[in-house]
């Protein structure tokens, strides 16, 4: 249910930030320099501020532009600032007349990474799309990898390229080769794709040498982001064999601008899909990892694609305890990308490749035929959980593709 | 020709520490706490107590208990630190009493890691390594990937389990498959191997969408590290597919307590083996980019392997520039792994996997037969570069195994 806030905009029932969500970002605005902030119907509360001024029952863990220093310091505190938050914008609120003056309108605002990524790991943990793509390269007998149905298969990517939604994208260039060409050339991308994902954020560290429970990786957790893992398919045809895709996602991945914590998340909680085979001890959970978040894809404002985080076959607790598993020790920090998201249908896919087979069926993009994405094009995902009377949502994960540049 | 240095160790023909040298590393004692410090024979220089007394040239780039801050300011900082130090330590430096009491022995000093990585690549930058493991995978004929000769092949690494010489290693434990079983099993690895390699260490950064030329990418090139990628096979050959290395290689990677610079290194400089294939513009390079450094691997103090760092195809600012090729950001403190060193023949490859071509041929080890490591042994990789009289070295690269931990 809807629980119900002085600030007169978060109580609209399509808004993306009612008192049920409190997400929390980094913003500035033209005389503040970036900060925590937390966003509330249609506007951003200065924590950094509320911090300082003692009304948070936090010290000195939102004096950053990241909230990495809240990450670390674990599920207990994450629940009081929470819970905090919760009564002091509460429609009751005794506390209205020092906090109301700490609210900037989100139209006064530019929005930051909300986070220091440590490290960047993207798993594949979509089924459907795992099978679509492996049926575009292998054919339909062999189209799931024989250790996927046991694995939460990943890759590790760059942190370095991965930034908030708004910032422009410059087409990638790299190495390509036609199959029947002698030898590679070199030159901009002509098979611009994105990959819709959810991005799961490590909280509280672990050691290295010591592997972590599901139940452990669940608590570890502390919030998502919306995911677009910019994928270069022409490079990634020629580089990726052996050793897996490298500059093919390196150039860019754009993240939501506000981390939906876990809690907020908590109500939608939801079952993995059924197993199709019994997983090894240590990736089993007795608990609900997953979510039913509605995600969409956007391309220059039209929508191409809408599916599901439900439709993911690992949750990310599962990720997680398999990241750590060898003895890799988790970052406060950390971002595991989940992989594409598709659902059963072409309406339901998550990159282009998938949406137009390998770039043989072009979609009707009002009117014109489009395959892969084109110089100028905006690409769009958004997401929300629907509650009753109120929407969880993570703001528009946007990013509009620039030319490539010119080698030196 | 040696430089000579009043500090007398410094002369020895057999230290790996001459003046010549100057590597940088971060050290503590009983009573210092971690601090950068430079080695000069048998003895550490705290150098973060003579920038303090102002006899440096630089100013708070060596207060940290890591070298970032000097490897972000760039060629021309780094050039001026290296010419004071080797003036303060010359043989006829006439500001020996103040220098003389910030020298620590190196045997009262604990060695930590030199530099915070920011984030961790693998090449495999080795074509006899690439050959051979090629060949025990797939036969002779197709043992060398169609892209190997076009591209210096390289995957993301884990830069969170980057661990200084003499860090102890646990035992990864993981998924594998026997090719004839139903199901994987979880369990300790059973084919635990080492990768002999040298790591580049990125000084200055690039920024996202601009790719680098070969010559900018050398200029970046802050020095090099002795570097052991563990790895674990069984859990690689199950994992590997389709989207390359993962946990097989997360739990640890270990590096050698000192950089040596790029400036050391430069009077060993010496070109890339022939081309096999004529490389695309933007990685060929008008300048000698690799070095005539001898390596070495022990195994509980036995020779096991003796190679070249000449033996890599692709150079550092090879490696650099296609990192940086598709707009991927590169930074300060990244950390470029070679890929595993192997020579033309079995005495001197750089892995187990090779040495006993896949465990089939056992190492001779003073009598006892051996394939890959069992708990309680210690693997070390050693380095120099031969000068004319004195020899650059790296310290060792140690690391002893420690049994598998208990899965929760």
């Amino acid at each position: 249910m809807l629980k119900r806030s002085w600030t007169e905009s978060a109580n609209d029932a399509a808004g993306e930030f009612p008192l049920n969500n409190l997400p929390y970002g980094v913003f500035s605005t033209e005389s503040l320099s970036p900060r925590c902030g937390v966003a509330i119907g249609e506007m951003i509360l200065d924590v950094a501020r509320l911090e300082k001024d003692g009304l948070t029952g936090t010290e000195d863990l939102l004096q950053n532009a990241s909230w990495n220093k809240l990450m670390a310091a674990g599920p207990s505190v994450w629940s009081g600032l929470r819970q905090r938050l919760t009564d002091l914008l509460a429609e009751a609120a005794s506390d209205r007349d020092v906090v109301e003056p700490l609210l900037v309108p989100m139209t006064d605002a530019t929005l930051h990474m909300p986070l220091e990524v440590a490290e960047y790991t993207d798993f594949y943990a979509g089924k459907q799309h795992a099978q679509n793509v492996g049926t575009m390269f292998r054919g339909p007998e062999n189209a799931l990898p024989p250790n996927w149905l046991h694995i939460p298969i990943g890759y590790n990517g760059r942190a370095s390229t991965v930034v908030v939604s708004g910032t422009d994208i410059r087409r990638p260039v790299g190495q390509t080769k036609a199959k029947d060409a002698e030898m590679p050339g070199f030159g901009p991308c002509k098979r611009l794709d994105i990959e819709l994902e959810m991005g799961a954020i490590v909280g509280t560290p672990s050691t290295m040498g010591d592997p972590v429970t599901t139940t452990r990786a669940q608590e570890m957790i502390f919030g998502y982001v919306l995911l677009n893992d910019w994928s270069a398919r022409d490079l990634q045809a020629w580089e990726y064999q052996p050793l897996g895709p490298f500059q093919a996602k390196a150039f860019a991945t754009s993240i939501s601008p506000w981390i939906v914590t876990r809690q907020a998340l908590a109500p939608f909680a939801v079952d993995t899909p059924e197993r199709e085979k019994e997983l090894l001890p240590y990736l089993k959970a007795d608990f609900p990892g997953n979510y039913d978040v509605t995600l969409s894809v956007e391309m220059n404002g039209h929508r191409i694609s809408r599916t599901n985080m439900r439709e993911l076959y690992y949750s990310a607790a599962q990720q997680l305890t398999h990241h750590a598993s060898s003895g890799c020790a988790m970052r406060t920090g950390d971002l595991l990308g989940s992989g594409t998201i598709s659902g059963p249908d072409p309406s339901s896919y998550g990159s282009l490749l998938e949406m137009t087979w390998g770039g043989e069926n072009p979609l009707d993009l009002a009117g014109e035929p489009r395959t892969f994405i084109e110089d100028g094009d905006t690409l769009t995902l958004k997401g929300h959980a629907q509650g009753d009377g109120y929407r969880i949502g993570f703001g528009a994960c946007t990013g509009t593709i620039l030319p490539a540049p010119n080698f030196p």
